[in-house]
């Protein structure tokens, strides 16, 4: 159901960031404002919430049996047919709010090609949305974070299985597989994303979507999965090594586990996301594999795999309690292999961090 | 690997739709073009071809390896670091294709928050590129159309092991999960959509997302599945019946039927998409149930499971050979049940229809 102290908080941020309204479409937004999930199809729908906490829903013939029942009766719906289009229902809809004219803000739920329509068929200034509902979503409160604790702890489960299941000689899908029994088993609700099993050279791209290597004596393999509970994420990254490391393997290898557990430390009072990336970096470069460290240290997760706040050069604002978010340095070297170890670190309210992930980060040789 | 053959009929496209370039995010475009399948995260990706056939590449660093290997040396690359952001990397490719100033189009791969970024990096007009690719992707060649036909095969003999399966005291999730395991060992090389079990009230919703109701005697289960074969999929839907129907349930499975045999007859030498929704929808109609039919007759499939054509009041366009679309009338009565019934067709170079489907349509009684 939608949730009316959210929207009534979202309205507040419509204001203080001189916003007229925001349009949005199928996305995390709409799941935290709603608990609204809609089956993803080329269809234009969603909601659109103006500063006076006023809404209309963008709604396809063929789901307002599911809208309406999330939606209630809140908020004015603007149907629309598949042989009609829906610029004409996205027009009367503005109408209705004022918004004709106005300061519009778009969430990422919105494709470029709808807009480019919308924009056609009623007058707006235009904004970027991403971050709009991202002041009050960065702010886990307990209820959310006792999610996140048990999605953490079953990826934690899920971690130990595979360092039992893991072997030479079984392919990257195999692990794939057993890495979803396993969630099934420990009772997710499902994926937070599709897991990364990057073995070998596989290991030097971060978001390597393999599934056919053969795993071999000698490899470093990176597991990077996590699950849903109550519709919050975790995300979670070891690597393990088949057979005894050689002394580069083991250099590597403890070289990322310093840089971890240094941004993890970073985290306290008055810290940034950009202090956080550069404790972690600073280990990496001293080591003299700055080169083969390819991303920023972390995204903030929670509903969304990825949403603010972000561990990057750059992000100047001060971590708050509630946040939470990935301290992920890797070094990966291209046709050889990756590293990458991963936690979830939620902030406490003293500022202080709380690891959401307790499996080792010790290398498991196997 | 890039098409080159295909690049350079899109380049045709963009000089005869009067365009400069076209923009394409991570999407069914870049499989059909290059077979770039990319991991879905926020970071903005994808490749730009000029109506010259001059291509740039919008590459994050940590996807540099893989996005290299599938578009090789004939493409400019313009990689950026996650703490630099996307857009000076995006002017400069506009600055090189001679791209300010001119009209692009974008693709529904990327995002309207993008979109607003990139017009604030470069000046330009925009064009809505959706359907961009369309003229090519439509007309099926043979090796497409042989992907198709075993796509379906696979799904007719999962749907075969659904009238062996499906049974009252189970839940919607069993029938999932049984459909998953056949599609597996029946060779299929993932899933087109996630699948969709509605039993009783829930079939009244055409995308139904329910899956925990327990099958009772008396239901109609719709059951709308699909999956991948080399990249192509499936898409087909049956309607079970749990005991004996009643005399309205006979009745409404019956006009339903002949709906959907009514569209695939449509298809003939000069029918349009119009036509096919027309006659599927008469047959609804003159039974007096045109209120509960909700959505369009079919759409096209491909590598995507929505795209052109669409079977739909208003699309005036000849069918062409090598078209594959859904026809796909339903039934929904909310608070009651649904009934659908989908085959997809493919139009032979004579213009005659050919159902990709082959599993009986007539009604199974369990």
């Amino acid at each position: 159901m939608i949730n009316r102290d959210r929207i009534g908080k979202l309205a507040g941020e419509l204001s203080r960031q001189k916003l007229d309204a925001l349009f949005m479409g199928p996305s995390t937004d709409l799941e935290y404002l709603a608990e609204l999930k809609l089956f993803d199809d080329e269809r234009v729908k969603g909601l659109m919430v103006s500063r006076e906490g006023r809404c209309f829903a963008m709604v396809p013939r063929l789901y307002k049996e599911e809208m309406t029942a999330a939606l209630g009766d809140a908020v004015s719906y603007k149907v629309w047919e598949d042989h009609e289009g829906f610029t004409g229902a996205w027009a009367a809809g503005c109408g209705e709010l004022g918004l004709t004219g106005g300061r519009i803000a778009f969430n990422d739920g919105v494709r470029a090609v709808d807009l480019i329509e919308m924009r056609a068929a009623a007058g707006f200034e235009w904004a970027n949305g991403a971050e709009t509902l991202s002041p009050l979503r960065r702010r886990k409160d307990e209820t959310e974070l006792g999610y996140m604790r048990k999605a953490g702890e079953i990826a934690d489960n899920v971690m130990d299985g595979m360092s039992k299941f893991i072997r030479t000689g079984i392919a990257e899908k195999d692990v794939r597989d057993e890495i979803m029994r396993l969630y099934e088993e420990n009772g997710a609700e499902g994926l937070s994303f599709s897991p990364i099993v990057a073995s070998g050279p596989g290991g030097s791209m971060p978001h390597y979507t393999g599934t056919d290597r053969i795993l071999r004596d000698g490899d470093f393999i990176v597991v990077d999965t996590g699950c849903k509970f109550h519709g919050y994420c975790s995300d979670t990254t070891r690597t393990f090594c088949l057979g005894e490391p050689d002394a580069e393997q083991r250099k590597i290898y403890g070289i990322v586990l310093e840089a971890q557990k240094a941004g993890e430390s970073a985290v306290c009072p008055g810290a940034t996301g950009q202090d956080v990336d550069r404790a972690a970096r600073q280990v990496i470069n001293d080591a003299g594999y700055g080169q083969y460290f390819l991303n920023r240290v972390g995204h903030g997760v929670g509903i969304a795999i990825h949403e603010s706040p972000y561990m990057i050069e750059g992000n100047t604002a001060p971590l708050e309690p509630g946040n939470v978010f990935s301290v992920e340095p890797g070094i990966y070297i291209e046709g050889k292999y990756g590293v990458r170890i991963e936690n979830l670190v939620a902030v406490r309210p003293d500022g202080t961090p709380e690891a959401l992930n307790k499996f080792t980060r010790d290398l498991i040789v196997i």
